[in-house]
């Protein structure tokens, strides 16, 4: 928010100016209301700004305010005003409203909504985090299979305005079995008298998921079939909710998020960072740096085995980082390729023995021009800085940093997908298996090749 | 797809039952029937299948495929059936399909499209990559601001079969300038007799983006305002396309591919892991791998700088590999965090100094928290192993690993940052620099704790 704007808008709160401020919010894009409001440092002024709004927008931007915010606001404003923001909210907006406020204030909130919601809200909030039902809405369009063009218009005109989408309508039959989705744009280019069942998409084309699926399935299939919502079903093929297309999108963010943060040996994390507090913060780092430090003691152990070797022969310790960042970050570039892949669907299992196959040839020629590259880097150096390290120490060096290449890319296609195939999470398991592994194993090499070498 | 309905579908291709064929991909979704032509390995069979679609649903299905089987299939085709398909494409997918396939092939095709169409799509070929015009659609619905709800909604029955949405209606007037924005859902819970203008989106709540901007933008206003289609004007505010929310996934998915990609020392490449040759793939990963190679000689110096010493004290070599592993790791955690936050807008520039006083607070807990550790691990181990570690080596060890996370955490949070600052993309920069400052700051960390600790 432009900072002329926000100044503005805080001068006529501050002179009480509410008439005017009501019309100037009115006038601009929900979530940049929202933006005010959380720029507001003053919690008294972000309830002022709030109740200011108008009646018919307020619940909207309460959704796109941040949880700490939309928990001010509920402390500060009455039990009667709770009751209409619940009345008026989406179900999906209240539920990740109340995940992740305290439970005084869910209490409190449930306290004031009428008991149909609150059975529904009770139902959603019991949904497993990130399964479609926890993330579907209530509000979607239902037309019975009886109905013509015409008389489902004059349902929407009716019903819509409390609806999340009316794009893409929902056929039901009598029992609310989904048997057909129907676009609006199919009803607008229709004649009145047509009956849905003529026109809506059914059978084979009938794209659903069930309350417990995944919610990055339900992503994948949005995406794959470029679909505005997703149906939500039960067991028995009855119509529960919908997946609308701008929770996606913040669905698509979430699962990249954490992928990221796996890979980045984090424990995935909700929050944005600003808000999250350093204890927790460091709480997320701590478990997997622990881990690997203990695990660097087979490296430590094969090095002191080696330590004997390494104090006679000079210039083979000083090769030690370049030899285990060149192994790691090779193996670390197929992993990624490979995670990414099977995250977006773009590679499966059973494309293994052709992900290896592709992985050998490309990992002996980037093997081979990385060895030939330190030969010279070492030959130069030699002259450079009569740094004594003889012809079979770069040999050694060479040949090491070929074969940890090598290895490297194999591990690092292998691990993730042996992940997938024991239904475990690749991005969570592959990070830090492949860094050990290949550290282990390319000092390994490194020292094989120098007893075999040098003596 | 499943097995079953996949040899189902092909031996109705093999013993020649075209009419049941057609009849049953009708059924099918337009990207399961792409998935079907993909799947099959005969070319010719590929084309077979692609002529049997129904001429309404083929330009649907043709935009599914990937590049390798829309160039099959527009290479076997007769010029009449390019001219038929490229009338019925929609030009971004039409723009999608000719920046994949050889020169030759565009040209046959740009041939045999009419003249206009042939102007538009030169025009978008010559935008930039990732830039707002290359991946917008042309076919919007504009509405005059002359019309009332009833005259704009038969506009749409008449025009609407052609456009890509009819979702979000733009208003312009007589000079094509966009003067509003207009929900179909508006439209449709409006009285026939209301003017445009009155319920229409105007004004600061337009919300636009120029032919240049680049994608990652678009998908971040979608994304903030919750758009079906952000528009895209020229300098002078006037309509020149939309860009859909399925567009706007894609974009999505391909940057945070592309920041994957970058963070672990790849070169982005838009192509999928299985479709990209050997020889792109290696020189994909060679540069990266190279620079990091040759950028360790400094590493490789510190440690001859420091061989006499360690060849002398038993203990403290085994010890590099962890103190790398962990300053690496720690500060590739925080820069990863700090990488997603500015990609995803949760962190500005403005925010360094909040960041900063986090990370210096996170570091100190984690630092000590390891160091402790650290110190456990090795008394245990020297009592295991009688490994010659002795007190002030732990001490060395432990205090390095301290201030290396320390360190680490401070270079991974600033360096993602200026890189912001410089107008340098973070994910690219950030990767490969921290890895080499983190491993020489740890390594003079160490050797220096190591020279002030033990003589």
């Amino acid at each position: 928010m432009e900072e002329a704007l926000y100044e503005s808008l805080v001068s006529l709160v501050e002179t009480k100016q509410y008439k005017t401020l009501q019309m100037r919010l009115n006038e601009m894009a929900y979530p940049d209301i929202a933006d005010f409001i959380m720029q507001l440092e003053d919690e008294k002024m972000r309830v002022t700004v709030f109740r200011v709004l108008s009646k018919d927008i307020s619940a909207d931007v309460f959704a796109y305010l941040d949880s700490d915010s939309q928990e001010t606001i509920v402390r500060m404003i009455t039990d009667k005003e709770i009751e209409r923001l619940m009345d008026e909210l989406y179900v999906d907006d209240a539920v990740d409203f109340l995940e992740e406020v305290p439970a005084n204030v869910v209490r409190r909130v449930l306290a004031n909504t009428d008991s149909e919601t609150r059975e529904i809200i009770n139902r959603f909030l019991e949904y497993p985090d990130n399964s479609a039902g926890s993330v579907m809405t209530i509000e979607m369009v239902e037309l019975h299979d009886r109905l013509t063009v015409g008389e489902a218009i004059k349902s929407i005109r009716r019903t819509g305005v409390d609806k999340e989408t009316i794009y893409t309508c929902y056929v039901i039959d009598d029992k609310r079995h989904l048997v057909g989705t129907l676009p609006l744009r199919r009803l607008i280019l229709n004649d009145e008298d047509v009956p849905l069942t003529e026109i809506m998409s059914d059978d084979e084309q009938l794209i659903t998921v069930q309350t417990l699926d995944d919610q990055e399935e339900v992503a994948s299939i949005a995406k794959k079939y470029d679909l505005l919502s997703v149906p939500v079903v039960d067991k028995e093929q009855r119509l529960v909710g919908i997946i609308t297309i701008d929770d996606i999108v913040d669905i698509i963010d979430e699962e990249a998020t954490e992928d990221f943060e796996k890979m980045a040996l984090l424990r995935p994390s909700e929050d944005e960072y600003l808000k999250t507090n350093v204890f927790v913060l460091a709480k997320n780092r701590i478990v997997w740096l622990l881990i690997l430090m203990v695990s660097a003691t087979f490296t430590g152990q094969i090095i002191e085995g080696f330590e004997a070797k390494l104090a006679t022969i000079a210039g083979l310790t000083a090769c030690i980082p370049m030899l285990m960042d060149t192994g790691g970050n090779s193996g670390n570039q197929v992993s990624t390729l490979i995670i990414r892949g099977l995250a977006l669907g773009e590679i499966q299992i059973k494309d293994y023995l052709r992900v290896l196959w592709k992985e050998i040839r490309v990992s002996v020629m980037v093997g081979v021009t990385l060895a030939a590259a330190n030969a010279l880097r070492m030959i130069i150096l030699r002259h450079i800085t009569h740094n004594p390290a003889t012809d079979s120490v770069i040999l050694v060096v060479c040949l090491s940093v070929c074969a940890a290449v090598m290895v490297a890319k194999i591990i690092g296609c292998t691990l993730p997908i042996i992940a997938k195939l024991l239904r475990l999470d690749p991005a969570l398991m592959a990070g830090p298996m492949i860094t050990t592994m290949v550290d282990a194993v390319s000092l390994l090499i490194y020292f094989g090749f120098a007893n075999l070498l040098i003596h």
